[in-house]
């Protein structure tokens, strides 16, 4: 444990590993771990959707031709396939285009030009608008806020899920909290599952604001890495037990299961939000593209073939989280330097080093030719306050660049650990 | 011509108009002219993309794997296939998704959300923002305004476009008019190109809000019914000689070249414009689908293969256009009780009745079976002043169907004709 180790030692060690970082620099390497995005064998899997799917065959199972115009909320069959994902009902689900980020943007845009259900006026006639933030979580979350002008309340993780006690504090207290950010399944980055009692917590809370909503992003609900995968409670089913269930909007994609840009994505809400959503949507789009929602009901057929395939992808990039994992068992463990925590799905790796050295680590890693998200990024306002967490993306590399980057990772951490650990 | 019948004459003319239209009546047909359409004859011509297009093949010119995540503004073959269409450069243009009205609804989103380049604040932040609406128009532009809470001031037509007197006075005197919305070619539903005349004082515009936006919604720029189609000048090479280049925004989609809903549209502005709209549009989404980019760019090729394409088209509609134009030459032009204008290309036919009839013709169409566009849709807040604009979309019946619809269209605008003559 360096944190036993001596001046003396440490300064010895620093040599050492300068001298091992130098090596791998003088490699010149490009290696990019930054975002959560598939590898091209994982793309190859759905390649026939490209194809000979839709061969002579247009027409959606009610009938509607697919190439010409109608259906804003979703062909039946695409209802029915991510209906089992995010586990709502038919008339509590629009299926949209490619994008579930865009679904987002465009629910906070919506509510802040026009209001949602049952609020007395849009967001932005507020003085000020607020989201709370767990973190570490995702940046795109985050900069929509940014973006629009939302303010950041960050609110810690537990080891189960958000403080629930800040939230449900802070929700109560202050009308100006419009929304929350949730990732509640293999949560980017965190990769932990809110636990049945933070699921509840959630779906009973009693918001100031009667306007507030629970953004409940489950962008990995059915990627999953072992044969024991987390279990999420049904947020809606839980708020309907409480009469609780306009508070929520679910969303998800098939972003990483056919295609990341050529997928779709759906919201999942009560019938009466999606209804009143819909009522707001008709003057955007006359619909969305069916024909490739088309294309990915005919390719998955339903959730069982959803399910077969998701374990295609596992088979890829299982082997990759189990690089990212042993090498730091191995490497940084012993040393007790850093934490993190073994995800069961999702597709990241969030790692917390010693305070103050995440920006070090993924600048010597960039230095070194090892691309990472930017320190600081899972955090509103890119601040991390303690600057010690690192996302870690395992799946767009190949095995052996993986191994290259995390050697290179491994001794980064090293390095600035040791140098924080001489400079206090 | 009826206005020269005495009452009697009209007297008997209802009698026997009324016989003639429950006998159509009594057919129980139903039939839809109410949108702008394409028959799936149409959808055919482009049902090769939908299959082998892409057959392993799914980069980009420039090495971009179109399956997986980024580029915000389009890949390159399929920018150059839309610049051909707006008459753009490469660096003033970002091809989108599906729709193009999205592209326009999430324009003025942004612009009210966020603000223009060069305003000092977003739209919403003002207490009123207004559109100018030449009218009749596409009803969903106008609907759109309405949704959003922008007022809306109708501008007339005049033979070659909208009364430019009227738009340089009112944007010049009143800083709440932030935009306007134009459908300069082949115009929906007046089927009108706009003069050069007009483009050059649209291109001319001296505003009093500096942050005033021309909406110019191309949808119809390569759809020409004749050999000797109308030209439309360039208003943003025209803007450029005035330095007001960064006024405009354009607009256009496929959606009527390809598959509506299936196809791609683009947004065409100064580059100073894309880039700012990049800016914002980031937060908003990851990327537009890339694979329906590229499906359109490898099918069509090129401006030559659209042009080419065009003509296809041409062929299944030109002779639904003739039906209408014929028979109402045939059976109204002698009657002096309405006039339409010969378009030559685009998809409609606009009709003007005796005034206070448009309502009574499409609500007798519509009891015989024949759907029509709402009267008055074609006006803000649906409000027809004359009542007697009725837009008739020919293309997505058969030509036998569509004969059968303008039959008892014919009867039902003399009946309604007489009632009024008679009413006097």
């Amino acid at each position: 444990m360096y944190k036993d180790y001596s001046v003396e030692k440490l300064e010895e060690l620093r040599k050492e590993l300068t001298a091992e970082y130098e090596a791998y620099k003088a490699k010149g390497l490009h290696l990019d771990m930054s975002r959560g995005k598939p590898a091209p064998e994982q793309l190859d899997l759905t390649i026939d959707m490209l194809t000979h799917c839709l061969d002579g065959d247009y027409k959606s199972e009610n009938g509607i031709d697919c190439r010409n115009y109608g259906v804003l909320d979703g062909i039946p069959e695409a209802k029915e396939l991510m209906m089992s994902m995010l586990g709502v009902s038919e008339n509590e689900i629009i299926v949209g285009g490619n994008s579930s980020l865009q679904l987002m943007y465009d629910t906070i845009a919506r509510a802040m030009l026009l209001g949602v259900l049952g609020g007395d006026k849009p967001w932005s006639k507020n003085e000020k608008v607020k989201f709370l933030c767990p973190a570490p979580g995702y940046d795109r979350h985050f900069a929509i806020c940014e973006s629009i002008g939302i303010e950041m309340i960050t609110v810690p993780y537990k080891a189960d899920g958000p403080d629930m006690d800040m939230v449900e504090k802070l929700v109560s207290e202050d009308e100006e909290i419009k929304g929350i950010w949730c990732v509640p399944m293999y949560s980017n980055p965190t990769g932990i599952t809110y636990s049945d009692e933070v699921v509840k917590r959630f779906a009973n809370l009693s918001p100031k604001a009667k306007d507030f909503r629970i953004f409940w992003d489950n962008a990995y609900c059915i990627h999953h890495l072992t044969d024991t995968p987390d279990k999420l409670l049904n947020v809606l089913e839980e708020a309907k037990k409480n009469g609780k269930e306009d508070m929520i909007f679910m969303f998800t994609s098939t972003s990483k299961i056919s295609f990341p840009g050529g997928g779709i994505a759906c919201i999942g809400a009560s019938a009466a939000n999606i209804n009143f959503i819909k009522s707001q949507m008709t003057y955007q789009t006359i619909g969305y593209d069916k024909l490739n929602q088309l294309r990915h009901a005919k390719f998955f057929k339903n959730a069982d073939g959803l399910k077969a395939h998701m374990l295609k992808h596992r088979a890829i990039i299982g082997p990759k989280f189990d690089v990212v994992l042993n090498m730091l068992d191995k490497e940084i463990k012993p040393l007790g330097i850093a934490d993190w925590h073994k995800p069961n799905g999702g597709y990241f790796v969030s790692f917390n080093g010693l305070e103050g050295t995440a920006k070090r680590i993924v600048a010597l890693c960039k230095e070194a030719g090892v691309v990472l998200t930017d320190a600081g990024a899972t955090y509103p306002y890119k601040n991390d306050p303690k600057d010690n967490n690192i996302r870690i993306a395992p799946t767009f590399p190949t095995v052996s660049e993986l191994t290259t980057a995390m050697e290179i990772f491994c001794v980064s951490v090293k390095l600035a650990s040791v140098e924080k650990l001489l400079a206090k």
